[in-house]
């Protein structure tokens, strides 16, 4: 086990009534509050007038910026922060999924930071300050709600970055799963790849002795991948809805990645993907997940064959590990086949013709790429091509 | 899944160097900290020079007070909270296990309430402000390094009670493994059995649709049982008592509890038993837990048959589920003999004569207890005699 700081100081509230406590948690935003949201389903579903009550009962002044889109843009964020200069703004309340609240996160930084903000996204400057944030969420994905990372796209080069800072992590999260009744089932599907690969990315590590959050760990996938076929087969489920968006808060709060160095590389080369032909991030990752663990199955068999037994119950073959894993690997690949998502680039109408262009821009001019095995470029440009058809 | 409102913000810093961050975090404690320990073993093992030095570093002003002794007793809180009033002490720092960070949980709450402190732990007031209290800890067991959670006895009457409120997690913890290598063997397995009820106690639930934290909770038991197993073997075995350290932690911080109802019967149950006989806890519950097991087996036959199969590996035998549950109180009655803790009154010492009485203790009056199944008095009087021999 690696040594390591711990520290999730995110209020949650969770149950189907959960917004009737968001009142009490407003004054923690100050008393000028921005409510910030998507492109409007947060009005379709009845939220917005919820949540508008709220501010008005808890008795702060509001105002409000919408349009956030999914891969949130950092033009946007640039109006917020001016937007909340100009009206002295104190804290701001996402009301949406990861997109909302990655976008709230960059302005709360932003606002309080004199240089571009896109500094910490591209690694120039660090966050020190930031306005308080809370949310309400409508998309069990990003794990967003009480994890420290945001990730914004700069439309200028098409680059999608992240960044993770527990200063960064929200006040309060309220989760209702019943505000996620209504997500189309792709989407639903997205964020539980989106979840999923949270818990991989941490799963896969070559740090030994990591008994306790490997064994979480695999009850938070068992747990993810069971509960998506109850909700495939009956989106309505509201205990299935509930298993999940508790999941996806679980998946990325750190606690499964403590003593761990996780691999962020299917993350990473899915960004680029994103990035460039604004695919939907879960059905990215579903792509490359797969991609990736097929590549670096000969070098790290035993830990990829734990995962395939314990996740998705294969047997385990003494003789020949690697069967085990690859079986696993297919297990994975039709999982995400059953759920409708994607599994090559072809699929998601993605041809190969930037490959080697996206394999670049992963590893971001010298950066090392990767710590469950460590990449090349020409490596993740094999990933891509396995991926590809 | 039931609501629940989820909040832990302590910092926890683990690792075998993690007291070096110990000047940077007292701070949080204010300017003048009470250093809370126990009777000595800190000094013994050259933790309590660290923490001085930590103290200075820091440039706070200090004060002690030793003698926290297992069970942590009243009388000793209310001297800790006249010298905190007339030193003006502004934080507490609990160097030791679970009874110095309760002790010291309970003066930080007492210093700023009018009234006598036992009344919060006799239900007749809730503490609304408390000191800051940091831990170093040396004994992986409580898991009141990052809970809410505080146990104290009061002499007269032999009465042991706890309470649990969020206000009461500390603000910070230094976990390092190292410093729990010079345990006694009794003690390690003493803790590792208050930290295996901990997360039993959340798992025996009616609560359905539990399926998240039901497979986290199975994965910590299974860590938990094997790595002890693995430190019983050879004691020295740093990366074991890494591993039995966080999951000491986790089992305690409440995310296993969340969505759920535990059952704390067998908690209670113990408590009458040590604050008679004054009885290690973690030998009290490995006493009660195995007796309170097949007194509720009849009705909540498939729960424990989960338990058994998933935790213990037992076959889940489709015909026979209440065989499987048997089996799996077998192998946990067979986990604490083989870490040489006692499985019955008797073993520890105790005889029968005052069961009757531990049975009204724990039902004190008329309070209902337990939740997976409801006891009486005569029920829970059943169990201690399903316990004596």
């Amino acid at each position: 086990m690696k040594s390591f700081t711990f520290w999730n100081y995110t209020r949650v509230v969770f149950g189907l009534e959960a917004e009737k406590e968001l009142p009490s948690y407003i004054p923690l935003l100050g008393k000028k509050v921005l409510l910030h949201y998507g492109v409007g389903s947060i009005k379709k579903i009845g939220l917005y007038d919820v949540v508008v009550k709220a501010l008005k009962d808890a008795g702060v002044e509001w105002l409000e910026l919408g349009g956030v889109k999914p891969n949130p843009r950092l033009s946007l964020v640039h109006e917020g922060i001016d937007l909340c200069r100009k009206e002295g703004v104190t804290g701001i309340l996402a009301v949406g999924g990861g997109s909302v609240i990655d976008s709230a996160k960059a302005i709360a930084a932003g606002v309080k930071y004199e240089g571009d903000v896109w500094d910490f996204y591209a690694g120039k400057a660090q966050p020190k300050e930031t306005l308080p944030v809370g949310v309400v969420l409508t998309i069990p994905a990003a794990g967003s709600e009480t994890s420290g990372s945001s990730v914004v796209t700069k439309e200028e080069g098409q680059l999608k970055r992240g960044i993770t800072y527990d200063i960064l992590r929200p006040q309060f999260a309220i989760l209702n799963p019943k505000w996620t009744l209504s997500l189309p089932w792709y989407q639903t599907a997205c964020g539980i790849s989106d979840m999923l690969a949270h818990v991989m990315e941490r799963y896969f590590t070559t740090v030994p002795h990591v008994e306790l959050t490997d064994r979480m760990a695999e009850g938070v996938m068992r747990t993810i991948i069971h509960q998506a076929y109850r909700l495939k087969e009956n989106p309505d489920d509201i205990d299935a809805r509930s298993e999940i968006m508790w999941a996806g808060t679980v998946a990325h709060n750190d606690l499964l990645g403590t003593g761990r160095e996780g691999d962020w590389t299917s993350h990473g080369i899915e960004h680029e993907i994103s990035g460039i032909y604004d695919l939907a991030h879960g059905a990215g990752l579903s792509i490359v997940f797969p991609a990736w663990l097929k590549y670096v199955l000969p070098k790290r068999t035993e830990k990829i064959a734990q995962f395939a037994h314990r996740v998705f119950g294969v047997d385990y073959y003494f003789d020949n590990p690697e069967e085990t894993a690859r079986e696993g690997i297919r297990r994975l690949e039709q999982f995400y086949r059953d759920m409708g998502l994607p599994v090559r680039l072809k699929e998601a109408g993605i041809d190969g013709s930037r490959i080697r262009e996206m394999a670049e821009k992963t590893r971001d001019g010298k950066r090392p790429v990767g710590s469950f095995v460590q990449l090349s470029t020409d490596d993740i440009e094999h990933i891509l091509t396995l991926a590809l058809e």
